[in-house]
């Protein structure tokens, strides 16, 4: 940690910060600039970060040079996790490709559906039984039904299932029934869900906030991590924007940085990224192509009578037609639908 | 509700979709423009707007025009709410001046704070017991023990207190203690908390999210009114932007942008928003001439020893300098301070 | 164009409405909801959108129902649109592999880079002679001696160039060293630039702005269409956001975005758009798969030495690699290295 | 300047950056920390800050200390400025109250507005010749024609006036007519023109980017200053953000945070900052309070039948009521009207 102080900072104030260092059991190290001194702070930073240096007297700003989290960095752990989901891996070059309804609606639509994707190559089968909506009076899911639906068609299909989670009084419900945990975007630091969940032995698929910098992403994962539960993937699914034209922004840039600092696998959501079906091919096909641990895509065989989010889902042929161009991607380079 | 068709769309997509809107109890009426032929849906439009018209054939796009919240519209209740907060008013002419630290530390800190805050003119008293923190290793609050101080210290200096909560399963405990909910900008959107909290009886402070639009947060809001709670009070605390020099960006217009659709009252956090102190007596002066009906301010007796967010707040005798200019404000706005 | 009458509009101001929009050569169209009477306005909107209807008392809000742009947009030209630069095309599954060094600096360090590139199959060569820097004390380019430079090389090397121009004043001499002039992120909303180079024939290779939406892109371009120049191939480099950790956000959804609108090429700049040679790779293999018409890439021989943007430049060994991954890539999504 | 070393970097990559800070004349202070090694840089930082460091193999990040702008900080000029603007002075106590259309149509409707505006208080007059316009279909300006009837309509008044420059060509025309040059927000960073604007003798409104950082926007009057020209006011004017009920966000906080570091007044475009009418007249008094050195509004007439943006302006009346608010409050913050 570097800590600059303001020009004219007077030995007084000095000695001040360098006692306080000290007394937190650091090291300082003075660093005289024409127009500034500086402190190199010598010790270990991660336990330093949220000690509020910046509010004493005479330092103008404190700059950590460190990244906050551990458990998720790779200088903690240098090879690609893979993560089991069920008997499919995701990460380490298995390409995790999650495929289903956005809500689950009833056991005939789900099984049409599942039966589809299956057939088109997905590997992962989603579906919400609790859904996040900003509306009161929006459909708000079928609870435990949807749950056993949910188990019911991806065991006929041999499919491993992915559902949301949204309370943490929900978590044992949810542990029962599927194979992997969703966080989403709105509940990225829903820091009492993250450590519930933590305590589970499920993997998670954990979406990124709206308006999440990919470290405060990293920093949720290593709340599950430091929880005791390892498994994570990582889900770009866009951020907020001033762009119009689509639902958010898909930062794709975030599945390189992701793993420039971190072993965790990342997949890519374009359905809420873009929330244009139109879009949804192409996106899908970049990500492969940089990168990323699987695609997640909204698929619904009737998307107009669909309870959530229809406008955004592709029809099963688009999704079939997809998975083709994917699977052509994936041998360019060097992956392995799982 | 307005349906846009695309341009060259057939009669038979054209009389699909107004089978549709009748199938769903809804009256169509044609316009032949030029180049695009749009549907206007005549009905209750609160019902519709959910349903996925947008993925039928032949759709452009789907307008809504009315507003997605009812019970805070200002259509539904015209006058400004006025929300009481133990025997303190905010809204409708008066104002909340909400000041104490980041989190409750010890009865002794929380004590100097809150003597010195009440001598000032503040007039609700504010503390975390449950701290969301970015990491997983920062300080995380005291709990029950922090909720223990706070209401004894609030008692002392006659003033109601306001804490967050968190956590679904915190909201019995915390109604034992506080006088008012704090919900924070990262439990905006967790919809089951709303819900918790919209079946209690205590006002709540309900938070922007981080990149919220100001619909966004009224529809939270509007989850706590439909749960039978009437007593909210909106905070601006900034939104997330690309601008490097403040922890937020401050959007100021919200506060009359939120008085032009809706009566519940809303106040500003001008310590969240900036992220540093000598921003914070300019932006309080700021909020209260630009009609908040409150300011939100973080005040600590020793920041560089306080346990979290030190750097952001004020000492006792900034806050008491700032407390004389908002005065003479209120006066000239025509407010006066509950 | 709909026009949104406010609840309780009264005849009176319907009327001034209705006769507002007759006099301006229009026809209105009434629509009763049950909350809100709504207005269709017939006729070629284009004329109607600058007209300042939201003024009018009683008017809610006014909805645009086309898209602003003509020249630009697919309606008015079906086919992708293939841009010739020197012998070169981009468009029309022709890519346009454009690499250089951010400025020209020398006729050595030009010459060495432009004899990798065009051996790692690039086929555009880049270099700035007139710099738009953020401080006034930064490198400004060489001017007319850098431009003799560029051309020099790229006869040499039979590679035609691209270059910026900044200033009205500069179109002219540009034009008679460059086969394609670049108008920058900074100036893509300089009206009068665009008007000036719409009068030349020469291509134009113009970069999204800061933060300008895909519409505000289509708009630039359509000023350099209207002037009479048809030849403008599309940039994206990235947007500005709160991500800390990349320079941009590269918005990827950009490319399929334009060509569902536009029949203009499109190519990304993953160097500006990142700022990180680290994710330069990833992101160029990705705008491929995604659909882009090419890939714009900062190449120097030593970065540490180079005057501008050095720390953002791939290595040419590093060029090398991914023109290789890149045609593999091109032949799986059917596209020619021009 | 901070240069921070990646783990593991190994001597020799110690020496060489040691080595390269020597040679451009500098000296390097080692510091060895627990995992990361550091190296301070002594000497003039403003002549290395954009040296590529960062592409030195073994960085891993290059952290400036110092601002990049000289001589537009407080630093370099303690006191605030005031820009003599005719016979107006802004800055330092002064407030410049301007106000006026958005473009110039004709003399008698800027001669009637002129006159209601001078009766309110406002004491520089604003209207524009040469309009940056997205669509190339709309209103472009009279033109010279414009500034003509600007020059006559302020010199009845007696009231200096302010119009846009938007090409460094037009500037010899502008300054025979105005007494403030406008630098728009799209031109924030038309570097050239910034430069020609510095070679004249005349103030100049500066708008903030539509996505410029405070930063950015204090090195683009940096430019102008560095020129010759000292007489720059900025004017916040809100920037893109997600949100959608606005235009633009309204950055308020920038107010204070240009005071900080910086010795140039600043005003707030409320109009163009919020797009609505009924939000600017809380804005304005908001801009007051906070510490603003004036504020401009747009004012028609006949808003409905303007030329530009009639949509965002305020009626003389309404004016007149907010230039009282005004006045009260320039009183509290011990402001005088110039």
């Amino acid at each position: 940690m570097i800590i600059v102080l303001r020009p004219r900072s007077t030995p007084e104030q000095i000695d001040h910060i360098v006692k306080r260092i000290e007394e937190l059991g650091f090291k300082a190290h003075l660093s005289q600039g024409e127009l500034r001194t500086i402190i190199g702070v010598i010790g270990d930073e991660s336990k330093l970060q949220m000690e509020p240096l910046a509010a004493i007297a005479g330092v103008e700003q404190v700059l950590p040079i460190l990244k906050p989290f551990k458990l998720a960095s790779r200088e903690f752990h240098a090879a690609d996790s893979v993560v089991q989901v069920g008997k499919i891996k995701v990460g380490g070059g298995y390409l995790g490709m999650i495929a289903g309804p956005c809500a689950i609606e009833s056991y005939e639509v789900l099984d049409e559906i599942a039966g589809k994707v299956r057939a088109a190559g997905a590997n992962i089968l989603r579906g919400g039984a609790f859904k996040p909506r900003t509306s009161p009076y929006s459909f708000q899911g079928l609870g435990e039904k949807g749950l056993k639906i949910l188990r019911e068609v991806g065991d006929k299909h041999d499919m491993p299932v992915v559902t949301e989670v949204m309370d943490p009084r929900q978590v044992e419900l949810v542990d029962r029934y599927a194979d992997m945990f969703q966080i989403g975007a709105r509940n990225m630091q829903n820091f009492d869900l993250l450590k519930e969940i933590g305590q589970t032995r499920r993997p998670v698929l954990l979406k990124r906030g709206m308006s999440a910098t990919v470290k405060d992403m990293l920093m949720s994962a290593e709340y599950i991590l430091a929880s005791g539960n390892p498994d994570v993937v990582l889900c770009e699914r866009g951020v907020r924007s001033f762009e119009d034209s689509t639902r958010n922004m898909l930062d794709m840039s975030s599945v390189p940085n992701v793993k420039a600092s971190s072993h965790l696998p990342i997949i890519v959501d374009p359905s809420h990224a873009t929330g244009r079906p139109d879009l949804i091919p192409s996106m899908s096909r970049a990500s492969v192509a940089a990168g990323a641990d699987g695609v997640h895509v909204e698929v619904h065989s009737c998307p107009e009578k669909s309870l959530s989010d229809g406008a955004q889902a592709l029809l099963p042929a688009q999704y079939t037609a997809l998975m083709s161009d994917l699977r052509r991607l994936a041998e360019v380079v060097g992956k392995t639908i799982g």
